[in-house]
């Protein structure tokens, strides 16, 4: 590709409203431009690696024995009603009528439409296991769309829906996903983890999330440090102490605390150690109890793990916490004081509180609080459970070694589904025992437009955009210097673009009437890999001098050679 | 592929509400599944065809200098209000508001967003000429989808636009997109034509329309016997008699004609040749003259074309013919009985009429005509123009040879819209003498999904599909005979699928458990284009049994001797 039949459409400029690194990069390479709030058009450039990703996850995920097919953007909306998914889902799944005010919505993802299909075509065991994926754009009216393509409105998406007889089928279709989706990130050059993710309502441990690692991640993952486990923290599983509960060493005592508000503030107030305080938070309680609200009761340095706390029986679902005023209509004070002390609403403690002896907590008055509580003295310990998330240091639930934890981004999701969608929409064939059998289900996703992001969030440095080999828009750039003056630069331009171009190489040739810097610079912005830079002086010299993007190394390189040098550092 | 892993869904029946034979056969050979009205899933075999039509169309869109990108499916509002075709395309625009309240539509097309990007991302002449083009999902909310993928609501389509500071850049960037047409469809195997179309409101001769000629086609298209002209037939030029008026020869006469309401009946209870009738319809007249309706006189073995009736400016556009009873109570007659004698309304003449003598036309009284009718000394002739269709042996307007019709399917169009867009959206760039200068722009579409449709509708038989090599599925089917108890027969037939698949050919290997016949009629059905037959019979002799999809010829090939055999026939 020559840079004048190019729309190459570089910014010097950071744009204002973007806030992360690759929605910064992606605008100033060209790479996208904002049509709306969360609608991006893909520039020449950011296609060009978009398709590289597609293309790489088409073939890891052909190669696991899916079909592709393509499904309507636009899906009825009766469908989602029929999974009960159309409530579900909120305003995030936009919906229309058409021209008859029949009503539709835009595809956010396809399980209704697949089990829908299966459910039609496929009558027998004899045709499974079956595994249909797409690659399609997908939309989801996000309140808040941020970070360019990253959380965008629009975007492109993979998604895979696999068919088996038994749970047995289910978990080979469901590894064979996982080791295909391993294939493709390792393909693509970036540093991922395979992390165990909640399964919410559905339950199990058929679940991992794919996360590309970097510090702007929104997730949080725990590692163990001597083990492969990882986990989204989300799911983490905090150990229970293995220590006993020590008995009282003080009185317990009432004190006024009108300052402290907050546990630092009285933790630095009292001199008290955070470990010995806790945090009383209230939540909407299930209808399985008697009591408007239910207290959980975690350690002033940690924090609630909503996800787990959502799963226990008392509490509704979804979680709501609740607000001040229906704290203090039923307990007579406000967030700041509240603790289990004289407390006459049911509660529920951390596995960590649990062991807790001589610790602070809030005194259900106003400016109040209790120092020097011992369970079972002081007040009756109630229902333990694991309410927290983990912390840096825990023991690592696979037994082995200790809880690290790194931010993520999270690109691809695989789930073992069960029966929950092909039970709601009889997806059923006949089995090996003559008798109609709802399938098991699997779905997995990787949002291909995210990984495009994601790999910049992880290769990049101050002039730009590094990127993988595998992914790169251009293998190679031509940067020839004063090109329009010098005939022997231009033709050794000419030359070399056009062998490298007649080897299936992708090349990008800078013929513009820029100055070098200018050049230079772009490529760097852009990220292209290795560059050729051709100039009089180096050819003076019999050379032409080698740049790579990476290393940032430049090597003069005989003109004879520097094919074969290109094809020594192409990966 | 294996059959056993793949969706084939073939059915034996044709479905009730199939009409054309490409939507029956689609249905049938497993391609497409509708989701709802205008929508449809492309099932495994569909999609292989859609990706063979989109690669061999990016190949040339490419190779023709256009640079790919990918625009929103969802587009604001905002931008179709700034070119007016928010209103202009009235209900097949879809329109919906987001969690927001913000309208937005689902794109039928691109100019609006095109444009609004080329005014920001380029500033000079020296960026030019560019052309940006993106192959992605379309909508338009049709009243009346039908023939499957041929008028689906959703379906995909490439849509190039190209941007030239001057005519002549226009017009070169225009010549370079017909020929990168001509070759796509070369490639596929089309019988196709380019033909002149309308350019509607924007005027000029530069818009060609590329259709697919088939019996099915819902336009005609017409040809000169002599030349490379070809138009559509809303286009076409019917030229002017060369002949003279002739003098009369007959006395006008008024006659009852109660029972004739149409020509055919008039002639058949007349007597009279149809060349010695005509029609009077009567439009809604524009602004431009003091009168509600305008009468059109065409000959009563002539068509009334709409487009070039449109383009007057005595008529309303768009066009709308009046009801009977604005006919009425303009005339104080209805329609069966209408004609220039007499007539208190203005009238247009087409050429062939003008040339009439002693004819035929009613007189403006219910159930009364006059015959004998002669220009001049009846009735003043008035304005004559071109108002009607083509017909064959109409002198072809390229002045060689006569006109011949034939139907086609639109594939492909492309236009010079020239300052249309530019214009209305401030699209333009700093030009060579340092001015502002508006950019020329062209348009070009090609009906991806619908090429796969009008393929079949040109290669189709009582079995089924017959594809073009280029547009197959798969290549290759390999059929084996009891290939579960013959041991030989499976390590024939996989050996060959072994050898066949690492050549990079895409091969169909049927080891379903089924009988040969369902075998070999689905092969047929899906239309893959060579079938090798491995059985026991056969291998007792040495041979597997060659079958071409196209010509029906089963041919018995050494065994040794069946990949080369295969690449002979290969095209």
């Amino acid at each position: 590709m020559r840079t004048s039949n190019y729309l190459l459409s570089t910014l010097k400029e950071t744009p204002n409203d973007a806030e992360v690194v690759s929605h910064q990069l992606m605008l100033r390479a060209g790479m996208i431009r904002k049509l709306a709030s969360g609608l991006y058009t893909w520039l020449p450039t950011g296609l060009r690696v978009l398709r590289k990703v597609e293309n790489i996850v088409r073939q890891e995920i052909d190669n696991a024995g899916a079909v592709e097919t393509l499904m309507p953007v636009v899906q009825p909306f009766e469908l989602w009603e029929e999974t009960g998914r159309s409530e579900k889902m909120g305003a995030e799944l936009l919906r229309f009528t058409d021209r008859h005010e029949r009503p539709f919505v835009l595809s956010p993802t396809a399980e209704e439409v697949i089990t829908s299909l299966v459910r039609n075509e496929v009558s027998s065991y004899k045709q499974l296991p079956l595994n249909l994926y797409q690659i399609q754009t997908k939309f989801r009216d996000e309140r808040r769309p941020r970070f360019g393509v990253m959380r965008a409105r629009e975007f492109s998406m993979m998604d895979a829906y696999s068919f088996d007889i038994d749970k047995e089928g289910l978990e080979k279709s469901y590894e064979a996903m996982h080791d295909a989706y391993c294939k493709a990130f390792d393909r693509m050059g970036l540093d991922y983890r395979p992390v165990l993710a909640d399964t919410g309502a559905i339950g199990g441990n058929g679940s991992h999330e794919f996360h590309v690692l970097a510090e702007s991640g929104e997730d949080l993952i725990a590692f163990s440090s001597e083990s492969d486990y990882a986990a989204n923290i989300e799911k983490a599983e905090a150990v229970a102490p293995t220590e006993k509960l020590a008995a009282p060493t003080q009185e317990m005592t009432l004190v006024d605390t009108p300052n402290a508000k907050t546990i630092a503030e009285l933790v630095e107030q009292f001199d008290l150690a955070i470990e010995k305080t806790v945090k009383t938070l209230f939540v909407k309680a299930s209808d399985e109890i008697d009591a408007p609200l239910v207290g959980l009761i975690i350690r002033g340095d940690h924090e609630l793990n909503e996800i787990k706390a959502e799963k226990l029986p008392e509490i509704a679902s979804p979680l709501e916490m609740a607000t001040e005023e229906e704290i203090r209509a039923a307990i007579g004070a406000g967030p700041g004081s509240l603790g289990p002390v004289g407390l006459e609403l049911p509660f529920i403690v951390d596995h960590s509180v649990a062991v807790m002896s001589d610790f602070g907590a809030g005194a259900n008055v106003d400016d109040k609080h209790y120092f020097g509580i011992n369970w079972g003295r002081d007040v009756e310990l109630g229902k333990v459970e694991d309410l927290r998330n983990v912390v840096e240091g825990d023991p690592s639930p696979c037994g082995q070694g200790t809880i690290q934890l790194k931010r993520g981004i999270e690109v691809g999701h695989i789930f073992q589904l069960g029966k929950n969608y092909s039970e709601k929409m009889n997806c059923g064939v006949l089995g090996p025992d003559g008798k109609n059998t709802i399938l098991e289900m699997g779905c997995y996703g990787i949002g291909v437009s995210r990984v495009v992001a994601s790999a910049i969030e992880q290769n990049n440095d101050k002039y730009g955009i590094i990127w993988p080999d595998a992914l790169a828009p251009f293998q190679v750039a031509i940067v020839p210097m004063n090109m329009h003056k010098s005939e022997r630069v231009k033709e050794a331009a000419e030359k070399l673009y056009a062998e490298l171009t007649a080897a299936g190489i992708e090349v990008l040739f800078d013929d513009r009437k820029e100055r070098p810097g200018v050049m230079f610079s772009d490529m760097e912005l852009v990220g292209i890999p290795h560059t050729v830079v051709i100039g009089d002086r180096s050819m003076d010299e019999g050379n032409f001098e080698y740049k790579n993007r990476r290393t940032g190394d430049k090597t003069p390189i005989a003109m004879a050679d520097i094919v074969a040098h290109l094809n020594t550092q192409m990966v």
